[in-house]
């Protein structure tokens, strides 16, 4: 209602009769048959669980905040290839609090093995995982671990809580139709239901020490009363074990489980998952690079490993194992003057077991190779690089090899320093890829008229000395048809490629990962470089938080930068005692992103490339920077139409 | 950092530097000394407080969100007169996760007695409170209470948690200066510190089952045998004595709390507290009459108690006891056809004793009187009308009775219905004060050549069949000079007077009690009222929730309402298993704007009305409905300048 500057003119309120008040009330009345059980105390073991929380499913691009209204329930249907992960959001929110804490209530949820008819299965715990959705920021974005199968969450009053759902496809899982359910219960809190309260402990404690100095000392006793101090302790202990504090350990055999049991037949919504795994098998080797760096430097002051200590390559071995399961190809990274950038995906030298290990696992698309020692060894630069070369470009796996020396060159100066880097490295492998990031022409020579035909002549610029040129796609902006002018520069024929990045720009509307961006503008990021042609990608950071010098230390994103730029991963412990990594929204996002890449591929290698783009357009995925569905069900469709038409 | 669309300029980004990412890290490296104190599990027992927790104050009209970033740790320092109440917000943000939980970690916080020197107290738990802020609709309103004098409150990773410090000074509390501390320390969950958790419970139960099954039978059996079951039982339950789940139990004599005393000497943090209590007594009686409404339908479907029934009685009686304490007269009301309300103040009719507890109560400014019996005896209306009036008149509290008739009349007919029961109460009771709210004339007659000036002669139309003129502030807008034309129109040489309300309208950034505007603007409708020279004000709704049929039923606001219209405080149920009702920030503003009132007014009887308009508005605090402060600081100083001037 606007206030009337001319009071001439004075506005009936807009809702008619609402402004007192009367007429607007019960509008929605609920589904509550028999009110008189929500009066009192709240059973949540005597009520159906759907009459407390609200259930509903969202799919993985819906960024589920605690203000979200609830939607019907419909069962989860998901779609996927093999080596592929599907996800789902489960949200819940509760209808009434029970739990006389501060919490509105809990829920246990227990995930069941998804089966097929033929006896195979996807393993809850293992190929089926569930993870909490925490804001950071207020923006739904870290994924942290629930306890598989069954783990208890805590909802809050006019709160909407997610759970996300994931399903790793193993590479030999047989396709076919599988089935299971994910089982929500509403409960008593552990606290209430289960645990024994300090007082209560404190009180056990005192009878049992009692019961002791029932029993003891007994040596030089005469028999009869040792008898008779038995059977008083007996019946001492016997009471203790009868007391309230006991009684969900009463029966026999695993009580508590099978009242969960019960609880779950009766009262528990049971929420069908039905998933289709088809006979496609996503390429180990991801069809395109996705490059990410991980700052070796916050890994050292957060987590307190000194460089090169054994922790150290602990800590790094940790990082790079639990990143590739991503599908991207990481790379530490430690910035030096200017944007120098010593960048390296093994912190092994080469001739280290582990070098191989790391360059030859399938899943690794490209590798850096630092151009200096990451740890110093005594040896000189040059003996370093001459070795490290030596060694790799004898490999099968030499073709993955980039050098990034240098990240975004602004002037002569910085460009000369990429030539000369450059010219040390061709001199003993000349077939040595090396990757420069840019999004302008040097600002103090004139390469062209104005400021973009600079950009585009880098290329002739900086040539011999660059193989992949990576621009940022801020320059692009959302003018596609410069993509064509690009890569109308490079020399595929001479082995150049043309990749992309995302940073700080392009902002929104644009696919970035920023904090506070649609989840299908995350999973974007990947259809536009597809889509454009690029045949790589790289992005800077991924844990990039600002200085901390304990694990646990909140996380900060850096001055200056969008919230979320740099962060595809939270330190475990911020959020629990586990060590494992969290992983962001968007992060999963950019694995959903990569996968559709391979599921565009398909299309292409059956159909043509031309078909491909088509799919992507007609389905409504992504036509531009700024033409991309907002919401889910597009993606469904081109998925969809994938398996439709290419399943064999 | 904008796409450019002309991409013949290219801008460079603006941060430079940045974009890479090296050089923004580490601005602000923390205040930890020991960084390896940090690495592993954090024991918060160990460790000061103000390492693992930020703390900072902030004032009462601050909204504090879970973003809200730290600021410095200044001392408390408040003033208050007697029989008044303040405020002010203690803000926690976790600098680590040390609960390995769900939760960052807990807090204990520790309020004492606020003494003078004279040995003078105001005593925690009584006269000074803490209560927890919580969201609703992602905005802080909600005011719980926390258990006193000490309490436990869980903090979340990356949020700002608010708890919210009342004192209510006593009418009879000597002046002077109080002091006293706030001690908050970083603490083990009540969880982690002393309960047992289920498997342990568990793993016990069976350890002390196994005991029992060594002790008996001994019927029969060798006495040798007896001996050694007895040593091997015994030894059994040392064992059992002896494991980590009763390691805070080993010492004699209550060491947990001894360990609590310790952690809070050493390593807590000590917020000091002073208060100054002036001379000043803040009239028991509010000398602006605040009317608010509470639907007697909610509360019978809410909490499930039938019309007219005791429970209903006792819901009705709790609800009038604890609004009384926010110095404004609250009447129950139910809409019938139309606009038609019945409302009441007393659910008891007038011959019963509560009706003169409610009406004769100081505290109480002004009451409704039904103009039909609100439980059905039997009797006419008119029998009932008359019986009230003969008894109500003849009291002493007679001056504080009004009829409230009809909300929002909007055409003739309304209107004609508002003279005819008008008349009927002022056949019986002259002198009968009849209120109409109302923000239009009659839309079907013209009364005027335009809107506004039909409103305007709303009084020419009714008189003499009502007394209370009660306006919308939505008329007035941000014209201040309107308020005088209304006024023109009053008699008050007759008995009339001029009130206004709040509703749907005015919305931001005028003054209102809308969920999500500024405190100050919460704050600002009653120094509006009181600057306009209103004499009285009145609003529809304290708990207008949309229907529920449960106490802790989630609250949703109603359909085509502004967030928070209508709703000023929250079941207590919803939060916690008291029943106590729950303020909301909106209510405890509003508390603050009426004391401002008492202030203004006092600084009026010294100085004159015009001079205390002058400290309004020369104090930044209000000087129209779209120019008050947004900050607290003139309000601090328009209260210090009424103390340092007014005290005797």
């Amino acid at each position: 209602m606007e206030n009337s500057e001319n009071h001439q003119e004075i506005k009936v309120f807009p809702v008619e009769g609402v402004a007192g008040g009367g007429t607007a009330y019960g509008w929605s009345d609920g589904s509550v048959r028999d009110p008189s059980k929500f009066r009192g105390f709240i059973d949540p073991m005597k009520v159906p669980s759907s009459e407390l929380v609200h259930v509903w499913c969202l799919p993985s691009t819906a960024n589920v905040g605690p203000q979200d209204m609830p939607r019907s329930l419909e069962p989860i249907s998901l779609l996927a290839a093999r080596n592929e992960r599907e996800s789902i959001q489960i949200a819940l929110r509760p209808k009434f609090s029970w739990s006389g804490s501060d919490i509105a209530g809990s829920v246990q949820i227990q995930c069941t093995d998804l089966c097929s008819a033929s006896g195979d299965r996807l393993i809850a715990g293992q190929t089926l995982t569930l993870r909490r959705v925490v804001s950071i920021l207020g923006v739904p974005d870290a994924l942290v671990p629930l306890d598989m199968p069954t783990c208890q969450v805590n909802l809050f009053p006019g709160e909407t809580s997610a759970i996300w759902l994931s399903v790793d496809v193993p590479n030999a899982q047989p396709p076919g139709q599988y089935d299971g359910e994910l089982i929500i219960t509403a409960t008593r809190t552990d606290a209430e239901s289960a645990c024994l309260g300090k007082a209560q402990k404190h009180q056990l404690y005192r009878q049992l020490t009692n019961c002791l100095e029932v029993m003891e000392p007994i040596d030089g006793k005469p028999l009869d009363e040792v008898v008779e101090r038995m059977k008083s302790a007996t019946s001492y202990l016997r009471m203790v074990l009868v007391s309230p504090s006991f009684s969900d350990c009463f029966q026999d055999n695993g009580p508590v489980d099978m009242m969960d049991e019960d609880a779950i037949s009766n009262l528990s919504v049971r929420l069908k998952m039905s998933l289709r795994v088809w006979d496609f098998v996503l390429p180990e080797t991801p069809s395109l690079p996705a490059v990410i760096g991980v700052s070796d430097t916050v890994i050292e002051d957060r987590f307190g490993v000194e460089h090169g200590s054994s922790d150290w390559y602990e800590a790094l071995d940790q990082h790079f194992k639990w990143l590739l399961q991503y599908r991207i190809s990481p790379y530490f990274c430690r910035w030096g003057e200017s944007m120098r950038v010593l960048t390296y995906t093994c912190p092994w030298p080469a001739d280290h077991p582990k070098s191989e290990e790391y360059f030859s696992d399938p899943r690794l698309a490209a590798y850096a190779v630092p151009c200096t020692p990451v740890v110093s060894s005594g040896e000189t630069t040059e003996d370093h690089l001459h070795k490290e070369v030596e060694i790799l470009s004898k490999k099968n796996h030499w073709r993955k090899a980039y050098f990034y020396l240098w990240d975004e060159p602004l002037n002569v100066e910085h460009y000369d320093a990429i030539r000369t880097m450059a010219s040390e490295i061709h001199a003993y492998a000349p077939d040595a890829r090396i990757l420069t990031s840019y999004y302008c022409g040097p600002n103090d020579a004139v390469l062209a008229s104005n400021n973009f035909e600079a950009f585009l002549k880098v290329p002739e610029f900086l040539r011999p000395h660059t193989q992949i040129y990576c621009t940022s796609e801020w320059v692009i902006g959302n003018r596609e048809d410069l993509a064509k002018d690009i890569i109308a520069e490079i020399q595929p024929e001479n082995g150049e490629e043309w990749w992309t990045y995302v940073c700080m720009g392009p902002a929104d509307p644009h696919p970035n990962w920023h904090l506070g961006m649609r989840g299908t503008q995350h999973r974007a990021v990947m259809w536009r470089v597809w889509k454009e042609g690029a045949t790589g990608f790289l992005y800077w950071g991924a844990n990039c938080y600002e200085k901390a010098t304990a694990p646990s230390a909140e996380i900060r994103f850096r001055r200056g930068l969008p919230p979320g730029d740099g962060v595809l991963f939270y330190p475990g412990q911020v959020f629990s005692s586990s060590r494992q990594p969290v992983a962001s929204l968007r992060l999963e996002r950019l694995l959903s992103g990569l996968q559709d890449v391979e599921y565009l591929r398909l299309y292409a290698s059956r159909f043509g490339r031309n078909e491909a783009l088509a799919l992507l357009e007609k389905t409504g995925v992504y036509s531009g920077a700024e033409r991309y569905t907002l919401e889910h069900t597009p993606v469904d469709v081109m998925r969809g139409e994938v398996y439709r038409t290419c399943q064999s």
